[in-house]
């Protein structure tokens, strides 16, 4: 017999219990205020390719939704990304903070110095949508059910402990804050309507550990590279690369 | 003015020179004995997932080539790897290692607990081939270039330090190092002849350190998670998981 609505619920819940990066010891050193300039610079740099690369991971998604209803209801997170007319998009918004933390944004932009461990994982996202069941792309993207927790924590634990965070540069954060509830709310009801056999209930919540993966393992590089002992690999960004001419001189 | 084949050539091995994965403390660990039996098995574990994938890596390029002799240079790969009536292969080889480190080889065969950040490496080497150009495809497999010399140091080094190395638990490096240097003479020649604009120059010098990050990053992956201060991610193998069962008693 298939598991319950509420028990599926419970069991994709628990992966983000178990296996979220908010448990990552990256993120305890970041929001405690344990981080360098030169380490909060590299999360920037390296988490402006995921971002950089999930609105063509939703453009990946659309691209085989035959229902213009799903896809009218997917867009708005390619908008809340790139931006509209009257907003700047996340994007944008990534960026300044990049400014903020003294990198150069068109550095930060052009990808260069992104470490390879971090854009094999985020591809491997892209393609993972591109190339599964709608089902498991869709439930890929639960892990915004465990992003409002940390992005308040995030918020105030930048507001605290470094002199760069303001409203203009956590600007990406605040407005994830409101973004995401509603995306989130559509995916978890629209996985938990079609996953209606144990089988897919199953792929659902591996779709799920897959994204927990994807976004652990950005972190491990981060810290690998970045923490001592750090060992940064060839190609991967180096202090003082990319920064903003103010900060150079 | 496309610069000469031999000025080419020696673009190319400066890649390898200057980012091969011989150079990643790891290997220095490994094969100066530095490696505790469970950092062994660890590398034994996840380096089996790019074994298993190269053959389709393999396959794919084949699946994508139009002239029949380039197929038929290019079958004797999987064939090395997969075996024929005469030749166990080096899949089998490979678990002959993971049994004589004292794994259970139809753990090993599983892929289970091989790293994230390894499947991702991997993974993102078998869609390059798949997608790019034949071109780019063959300069990806040149790291081949380096690797006489790593096995040779290798086997040299695995034999004086550790008890379970002996002719059949590394008689997977004693064979690459028979194969390889057939396929790379093939493989580089090709390169030299096809890359005959700076253009296609640039794009193999880019996908062979492409090749070389790939190398990179499993390693670091390994690094990070099983040597001090070791942080082994969600899903990784636990030591002590997929013991044989005289190991485990």
């Amino acid at each position: 017999m298939t598991p319950s609505r509420d028990a599926f619920e419970a069991r994709l819940r628990q992966i983000g219990a178990d296996r979220y990066h908010d448990r990552h010891p990256f993120h305890t050193l970041l929001h405690g205020g344990g981080c360098t300039p030169d380490q909060v610079r590299a999360w920037v740099i390296n988490r402006y390719y995921y971002q950089h690369s999930i609105p063509m991971k939703d453009a990946a998604f659309m691209s085989r939704v035959e229902d213009p209803g799903l896809r009218r209801r997917w867009r708005s997170r390619i908008e809340d990304h790139d931006g509209t007319d009257t907003n700047e998009g996340g994007i944008r918004r990534w960026l300044r903070l990049a400014e903020a933390v003294g990198l150069d944004p068109d550095y930060v932009a052009s990808t260069r110095g992104v470490l390879p461990a971090t854009k094999f994982a985020v591809d491997a996202y892209v393609r993972f949508v591109r190339e599964k069941t709608l089902l498991e792309a869709v439930a890929a993207s639960l892990t915004e059910l465990f992003a409002p927790k940390i992005h308040k924590d995030r918020i105030a634990g930048l507001l605290q402990n470094y002199d760069f965070a303001d409203d203009s540069s956590l600007s990406y954060f605040q407005n994830r804050l409101k973004e995401a509830p509603k995306d989130v709310a559509f995916g978890l009801g629209w996985v938990l309507d079609h996953a209606d056999t144990q089988e897919k209930q199953d792929a659902a919540a591996a779709a799920l550990v897959f994204k927990t993966d994807v976004l652990w393992s950005q972190l491990d590089a981060l810290h690998a590279a970045y923490v001592e002992p750090a060992r940064i690999p060839p190609g991967g960004w180096q202090p003082g690369e990319g920064l903003l001419n103010r900060q150079a001189a």
